[in-house]
Formats: C-alpha cells, sequence, structure tokens
C-alpha cells in the first residue's frame, strides 16, 4: 500500500501546515475499519477474567466503547488538519483474544474526504480508557498496535499520485 | 508494577462507572513521562529522511507536537472518569530512530491525582498527527506501542491496596 | 406516541453501546421542538419580576438564550450515540407563565437523523442557566419538566418497527 | 431556603452579565448534589424492565452514567457565568423507582465557589442521555423534574446577602 | 459595502438573541478571505528577525498557523449564533511585511451559509497565538487591525435586504 | 515594556514548540485587562444607534459579552502552549466610544502564570461576536486593535530575563 515513488516536490517553500483542499471531491460514501490492541501482563488479564472485566471504576469494556465513540467524534477537535465530518455511524466492538482486549472501531460518512483518522482516533480513545480503567491494577498495561485495517470510498491516486485517497 | 493479589470485592455491586474520589488525597508534584512508537515502512522512512519529514500536510512533528501538548491538555475531556487538571508543564519532544518516529511526553502538576492519563493521550494524539500528516504516503504506518515509561508524586497503596497509586 | 409492541429482541449479544447507522437514511428536512419549564418559588418569581428579571448576574432570560443556542449546538458532544448534525436553525423562545419560565427550543437541519436530542439539550442548557442565573436567591428553584413537543421530518416506523422515527 | 427580602439593587446599571468574582472567597470543600427524574409510559418502564434496561442502542443506565460524569465535567463550558473548577469527585447513582428513572448526582471539590451547578448539569445530561437511549420506544418519555438536594461547604449570606451562598 | 437604507424594523419585540434560518437558502460554494495584523515593535521585530521567528516557545508562524487552522474549525463553538459548518478548506499564510506578521486566512465550505466568521476567528486565533508566543519579549505588541477581504457564494440582497449576504 | 536585550539563546535546537513550565512559580493572585477596539462604518454606527445597537440577530452587546466571557474561559483550549487556569473572575464591560464598540476585558485567577491571554482572547471572542451580529449591515467593520492594558501578579524578570513575566 506504500508509494516508494512519490515525491514531496510540492511542498510549500516555507513548509508550513496546510490542510488539503477537499472543495473539488465528491461526496461519496466513505468507510474506515481501525483496530487498537491492548495487552495485560497474563495476571492481570487473569484477574480482570475472573471479575469479569469489571474494576473498581466499573466495566472496563463498556466504558471504554463510549469513550470511543465520543473520541472519533471529537477527531477533528483533536488532529491539527483534519476535516469535519458528520459521521453516519461509528461502531465500536471488544473483544477479549488471550491477554489482550481488541478493540476494532468502524466508522461511516457522507463526505469529500476518508474517515480513516476518525477510525484510528476512536480505536486510540478507546485503548486510553481501558487503560484508565484499569492503571490501578498495574501501570505495565501497554497499547501493543493501532493500526489501519480497511477502507473504501475515496479513489486511488487522486490526492497525491500513490496509495489509497487521503 | 503488577498487583496479582489485589482483589477487585469492593465494586459496586451493579457495576456502574465510578470516579475515583481524591478529595482526601494530598496536593503533591506529580509528573508522568510516556512514549509512542510510530513506525513507517523503511521507503516511507526513507522518503520522510529526503524531505526532511516534511509532506504536503507542512513539517509532520511541530504539527504533532502541538498536537500532542494541546492532546494531554484535553485529557479529561476524553478519558471519562478521568479528573480535570490544571497541568504545570506538558512537554513533548519527537526523535526519529531508524525507521520509526519516538514520541516522548512528560507531564507535571501539582494536584490530588497522578497524570499518567495525560502523558499516554498526549502521547497518543501526538502519534495520531504523525499518521495524519502521513498517510498520503502510506497507509501502512501503524503506531507500534504506548506505554508509560514513569510516574512520581503517588504513594504506593494509598488507592486501591496495591500497584503504583493511581 | 408508545410503541408497546417493540420488541428488544435485535440487542447486541454483549448489551454493548452502540449508535444508530443512518447511513441508508435519506436527508430530509428534519425539526423539533422542546420545552422546559422552569419552576419558581412564588417569592422569588415576585422579585424577579420586579427587577425586570434581572439579577446581579445580568438579564435572566437573554443569558438563558444564548446558552441555550450553544447548547443545542453542542449536542452529539454530550449525549455519547448522538450523531453530529449541522443545525440550519435553533431559536429560543422563553417567556415567564405565571410563577414559571417557560423554554421552547426549536430546531432544524437537512440531515439523516432527527433533531429530538438537539431540541431538548437547547432547552435543558437554557433552563440550567436560568437556575444559575438565579441560584443567590433561591435554591428551591426547580426545573420541573422537560419534553419533546413535536418533530417533523423522519418516517414513521422506518428505524425500529414502531414509534416515530429515531 | 427562599430570600424574599433580597435587594437586586446593585445590578450594574446597563443590566449586562456579570461573573461573579470569586477571587476573595476561601478555598474550601464544596459538595452538592441533585437529581433527575424520568418519566417513563408504564408500558415503556414495563418493557425496558423485561429487557434489563437495554435497548437496541446499549444499556441504558450504564451510557447516561458516564455521559452524566462527562457532563458535570463540561459545567463550566455550557453554563456561561460558571467558573472553571478542579472536581475531585462526581458521582451517578441511578435507579429505578416504579416507571421512572432516578438520577442522584454528587460533586465536591476544593474551591472558592459551589458546585451546584455541576451537580444539576451531570444529572441533567445523564437524564437527557436515558431520553437519546430510548427514544425509539416512546417519545412520550419527559424529564419530569431537576432539582438541588443539598449543598455545604459555602457561608450563608456571604455572597448576595441573603440565602445559601452561591 | 454598507446597508445605510437597511431597517432593524423587524426585530424580536423582546430582542432575544435569534439565529437566522439558514434552511431555505441554497448549498453553493462559500468562501472569504480576512487577515489580522500583529505589530510588534521596532526592536522587537528586529530581535525575531535575528532570531529566525524562533522563540523559547517555539518556532512562532508555525504555532501560530496550526491554531488559526484549528480556532477556524472551532468558529461554531466560539461565536454563539454561528452555524456549524463542514469546511472544505482552511489555509493560513503569515508573511512579515516590515515589523508587522500579516496573517491571511482562506476558509471554504459548500453550505448554506458564508464562512466569513471562520475566515476571520481563524485569522484573529493565529493573531492571539503570535502574541502569546512573543509575550515574554514585550507586552507592546499588538493586534492592529483584523478585517474581512472578499467573500463568495452568498447572494447580494438575499438575507436581510441588503448588503453582502449573512 | 520592551526587552531589546533579551537573548533567545535558550531556543531548543529543534525550534520545536515548548510550553513554559511553571511548576516552580509561586501561586499568586494574577490580573489582566485587555481591550478590543470594533471599527463601525459611520452609517452603521448611527444605524445602529438608532436601533439601540440590536439587530436582527438581537442585543449586540450583550450576547458579545457573554461570548467573550465564554472565550476566556476556552483559551487554553485555543491558544496552543497556553496554560489551563482556573479564573476567579472575568468581566467584559462594551460601551460606545463615537463609531466605535469599545470592549474591555479583565480577567484575575489564583495561579501560577499570567492571564494576559485569557483578558486578550475574552475581548477578541467579544469583538468578534459583535462582527457577527451586525455582519448583515455591514463587511466594513473592522477590528482595529486588540491590546493588553495591564497586568499584575508576575514578577518582572523571572521568566526569560527581561520583561514583564509570562
Amino acid at each position: 500500500m506504500t508509494a516508494a515513488a512519490q515525491t514531496l516536490s510540492h511542498v510549500d517553500e516555507a513548509n508550513r501546515p496546510a490542510m488539503v483542499d477537499v472543495g473539488a471531491k465528491a461526496v461519496t460514501r466513505r468507510t474506515a475499519q481501525a483496530q487498537a490492541r491492548v495487552r495485560f501482563p497474563p495476571e492481570v488479564a487473569a484477574q480482570l477474567h475472573r471479575a469479569g472485566h469489571v474494576t473498581t471504576k466499573g466495566a472496563v469494556l463498556t466504558v471504554a466503547n463510549i469513550a470511543g465513540v465520543m473520541g472519533a467524534k471529537a477527531t477533528a477537535q483533536l488532529i491539527p488538519l483534519c476535516h469535519p465530518l458528520a459521521l453516519d455511524h461509528c461502531h465500536i466492538d471488544i473483544t477479549m483474544q488471550g491477554d489482550d482486549a481488541l478493540v476494532a472501531c468502524s466508522v461511516s460518512c457522507q463526505g469529500r474526504t476518508g474517515v480513516e483518522m476518525e477510525a484510528l482516533t476512536g480505536a486510540s480513545v478507546a485503548a486510553l480508557t481501558i487503560y484508565d480503567m484499569c492503571k490501578a491494577l498495574s501501570h505495565d498495561i501497554v497499547i501493543a498496535e493501532i493500526r489501519l485495517l480497511g477502507k473504501t470510498g475515496g479513489k486511488r491516486g487522486i490526492d497525491h499520485g500513490a496509495g489509497p485517497a487521503a
């Protein structure tokens, strides 16, 4: 998915921050899926399992789920050059895989630009909330990975000469 | 740092979300340090290196730095059960380590509870911003790890019977 | 308007929070009207009347009106599973009815989902602001009722099998 | 608790909005408790009871609880003349009483002004969220009452000549 | 551009705040350009020039640029009667003109109302940030002017009987 | 008030954005006063005067006043490197001076850093709101000046070697 050949020659001479102008792009249905993996030390995972994934702060996965949805909606306020988008849907699903909590975040909208950052931000805020709900148990919890799983709705190559359209 | 022996027996019978009451804790100087690692595919890392870490959206590390500071300040609005804290300082330092960008975020305040979540949130928002600044080059960029490096200012065992004080 | 026969059988097996996906709904003009009633103790109502509804904090109804409009615009940030919507209009009208202040909030947009929550939130924030502007006079002020008055623009039965479309 | 004798004579001649200056007040522990009552039509209450208070949008009371805590933290952004306060604690407890959901919100901080508005706002946002979670079942749900239950930490009469300190 | 003949006779009898209803307006491409001028005392301008416009807080113009873009996106949260708009683009360009920093802010969207306030707010927040980045050098820095340069996309006279469409 | 002799030699080698660490500063009462001047074309000023400074959007100066107070409270969310501060007071007074509206904003808090940016931001948001309330009359309205009038509570020279303490 990488674009080794892409040049960076059109950069503003002062290297100043610049939002992409999406005014000429078509409004299409855009979707994106991202995931975050929260890794618990084995004894913490076992302890959480025995407790039904509830800590003194409440039901870990439920609180994280809600925080993730609200985080996805806050993306354009957090990421400086992101466009504000009216999301049609944000769904977060958190499951346990061995000692890990796996956060999957799917986002969709009708818009002129993709929703990758919304999906990644939703997954990240959910993962941070899992950490917060469990940190009294251990500070060795790690968010082990946040990555994009897929996206649809943009035109390949239309933005920057290569790669999935931004 | 884990607290295998800690029990979860004091959980509210309805498992409802519950903020920790920090009213009886002492105001002390609290610090925390967290890091996030952003992993670029090798050809993307090489391309960024040649371009001075500037993309069509601007100077990647500078924009990420600012976003991280603002993200740390927004922590209590993002993480449902976090306490609002008046931060004295938030410093973000981003360096390249091989093909990775390494975000270090240090936070301090005078308060009744720790600033781990502020440090982790600052690092996460900076990492997400790096992704956003570079996503036109590749969607194979991964946030490979977000973790706490250290914290000071809380009393061990004061909160939940074990582990680093929250 | 109630839907006694509606079943809740499609609930996610984990009972996790889930935003409604509105991506397949039509964009139509949506309107909603809500009201909030703030009840003053008689002597406070009389005192406010003599003072032209001005307290040491300013003109009560005007400040509440503005707060209500801004509150309506903040709905998607406050209510976890609400969709962000670009409102075309929010109008707040506050009148005195006997000892009560009656807040009427009308909202409209072109969108894929209704604006009930925006109307209710606008009315609520206006009512809370009335309380704040007058609380030095009495803490026996009560927000006596917040309710939806009407809505247009959704299709009956299209969402959940019964009742006004959400 | 009302202050019939209080005069409004010190009002700014232009009736302009004016925040209270709390700079000369003592920092003390402040608490406040508020409640909101959400009234369901009987058949909706019965339906929710049978479903374990879960709708297609998730566990009603849990989502409302979290929204209420976040709402209490957002008070100074919503109510124009409220002071920003670093809350030590916000606890929300929601119980069913017959056909009603009863939201109790307790807030505390160490500060120069009371936390009534935070308690009332937390209760209100939780109540609005209950409405949102259930509105596909009925739009005849009503928030029947929002009121202050108690407060501690201010000095009677210190603010405006009468009534509980603001 | 002024509309001397416009009457104010249709004002609500209570002079209450009222958002304009844009529901009947056409969705068109809207653009606006604004500028802000920050005036430095000559010795401060000289000092900044020698330092490459970097202070102890970082690269002045870059931080201001980012803050301006984020400020433009926050317009509807700051200006009470502004409509929320999904911006397609916000570009900020800051140049030095003699002893002044000149901020140019261009905004565009597809919407039912103009983006003047977004352009003006973006320019203002960038100018305030320049002040903040440099205030350790002098408090005699002044934001000497903020003005609209142009706008397109509205219909003359359609809104209020005269003047550029709002 | 300028500090011509101040050097910029302590700049981070990478010129990266850096918040000032205020953790070692004393908590003192801090105040700041700023003003903004909004210049109306003469015929617009005359028209506003005849209309009692009310437009179709409501009472201009009252809405601007409230927006300014809320803007001052939002300073740390708008200006990237500002510290969050719990303001004790923000007072905005707007008067007409010939054809100009003059916004005076006074802010105070007990804190470790000054409140200049809060006073300047409050004045700026009030001025922008005046523009928004009147822009249907003319787009030749200009914010002619935003400046700091005074500040107290910091120690001269403690921060950066010269000039008023930041």
